[in-house]
């Protein structure tokens, strides 16, 4: 059961909770067809769950490859979303650590097993049992599929809700929670603070947010493009300098300059020119690209004792640190923000990377 | 100037030391031509110079590719060979730490700058200038080409000179400042030490050490390859257990099983099946295959923050280290002692993989 705002105590709460299982979002029905709203009821709440009014949802990549079942494992009726902020309207009995109207945000994950070495360090993203994804999983104790943030409503375990700092602008957090943790949980990984030297190839949703975090840890930045067009954009951003990868002179040049590249291209790509760029025992971390890399020469991997590795958002505990640390240093993504009635055109502009950065659905046009 | 053994004082130690200027070794005159013998004078001695008369030179993959101009940047004559064991016979100067007599190794690096970070932090391989190769390579002060070990004498900067063990069987001992190191070094970098679980994937000159050296640091040591054929090989070895990799059930059954995979098979091939292997955080190591590998799959990349690294040969005190470390735990490779002139021969067999482990010439055979 849920306790509910002090106002409705003389309602039943259980009451008052069953029509909160109503909610109403957007879906997709099939990979052919666009979203288009649904109505459906969240699952069961139990004692250690937060129930959210959402606010705001940002949009992923992974959004449309879902809607599209791009990797084939879609369950259909789809509702996306894993970037969404909200506020608390109840929680259940044993839940000490929220209280109703908090500011609070879900990412990708909305439960794991607790009990794995992964868990218990924090690193709920590798749970040994598979976390339980916020959309297109399926509850742990019910066995229900996990439905979205493009919804006016979610029901999140207590551990996996995170704090919103206070003086964030609320429109522009949501895309922290999985762009934001997927490029700050390398960085810190990779011990980058001030002095490192950190190169980011990709500037999208992704980019953009490891060029504003890894400035405010305090990082030499440089963004990697293939031509001079989005130089303009990177310095505004905060980059410190620009390399065109097209410019043979200027990578000769930059060999050996890196301790981290953050890789944040989503497509098959080659990462060969960037390896030589890669100080000594620097490491090139992929977030962007799930799937195939053209073929790597092992040369500058052998001769400089280089790296390649991957890495998926962060635990909860770090993801809370992120936004902590967003919070004092003001780091916010550039956010576009749209109507749920405008997301299947806003797919298709960012299927043509036509979005700077992030385009973010205010929940409050969806009724 | 040299100082020579004390039975020669009489003579003058100029003298003396031009007529070791003159030497003999196996060369390849073109990439056509099978090696044979070759006279050839070692370059002018020098203060801070160790003169080694050779007793043993190890057979190195590498050596085979140099003589045959495999990598397109051989300069001919080739005197291959950088597993190099052998008595000191004079010193120069200012050498303070190697008498005459002294039992010491040569690997694949005689000079390197000694002055940028790399060297500073006793990582010559890395130096930023490139090290100078045993042979191949072009000395730092007079400019002469580096000719290698396949000879009688050799001369050598102090610094890049190694102590050996005196419990060590001398025959065997050539193939570790190059097999040795090579596995050595990785599995310090990673880390491996009691408790850890390490996978070796190829087993022949490097894969062999790999097992050995492993073992000697208290890894839980599992050899991957194909088919079973080399499993009681493996066991010999040491290794604890045996993996096919044909035996999909069993693959199944070793995911994230291993916190570090040497990978010393050295053709091209596809690490995709290894890297699921590896538990998070893991590192397979590229230590054999110099050139392309198959497409990689980033998804084991990801959802595992796995790694693919490169690893080459290790510094100056990190050989002594490892020379050390195989002397208190006799630690050595399994060798086929073979005459100089059988080295063309030698090369057919190795070719085929048809030695355990390292040929290793007798420097006595050559004369």
């Amino acid at each position: 059961m849920l306790m509910l705002n002090g106002e409705c105590e003389a309602a039943s709460q259980d009451d008052l909770w069953r029509s909160d299982l109503k909610t109403l979002g957007y879906a997709a029905q099939s990979a052919q067809e666009p979203l288009a709203p649904f109505s459906f009821e969240r699952r069961e709440p139990r004692a250690n769950d937060v129930a959210i009014d959402i606010l705001y949802c940002g949009v992923c990549h992974s959004d449309l490859h879902t809607a599209r079942n791009d990797w084939g494992v879609t369950l259909y009726p789809a509702v996306p979303g894993h970037e969404i902020v909200g506020r608390v309207s109840a929680v259940g009995d044993d839940v000490a650590d929220f209280v109703v109207g908090d500011t609070v945000a879900v990412g990708c994950m909305v439960d794991s097993c607790k009990e794995c070495d992964q868990c218990h360090q924090g690193e709920e993203q590798y749970c040994r049992e598979g976390n339980t994804q916020t959309y297109g999983g399926q509850d742990r104790v019910d066995g229900t599929p996990t439905f979205g943030g493009y919804s006016k409503h979610i029901v999140v375990r207590d551990e996996f809700v995170l704090r919103v700092p206070e003086n964030l602008d609320l429109a522009r957090v949501a895309p922290l929670v999985c762009a934001g943790i997927t490029t700050y949980s390398p960085l810190r990984t990779w011990n980058v603070g001030p002095g490192s030297r950190v190169a980011i190839v990709g500037m999208g949703g992704l980019g953009h947010m490891g060029i504003k975090l890894a400035v405010g840890l305090g990082a030499h930045v440089t963004v990697i493009s293939r031509t001079e067009a989005k130089k303009d954009d990177a310095l505004e951003l905060g980059a410190h300098e620009f390399l065109a990868s097209s410019d043979e002179g200027a990578m000769a040049l930059a060999q050996a300059s890196f301790d981290v590249i953050l890789d944040t291209v989503p497509v098959k790509h080659d990462i060969n020119p960037y390896m030589p760029l890669l100080d000594v025992d620097g490491t090139l971390v992929i977030v962007g690209q799930v799937g195939p890399l053209a073929e790597p020469i092992t040369v500058p991997m052998i001769f400089g004792r280089r790296r390649v590795a991957g890495s998926l958002i962060g635990g909860i505990a770090e993801t809370q640190e992120m936004l902590d640390f967003c919070g004092r240093m003001n780091i916010l993504p550039e956010c576009e923000t749209i109507a749920m009635g405008e997301i299947n055109e806003a797919y298709e502009r960012m299927e043509k990377s036509d979005v700077r950065y992030r385009f973010v659905i205010d929940m409050a046009t969806l009724s």
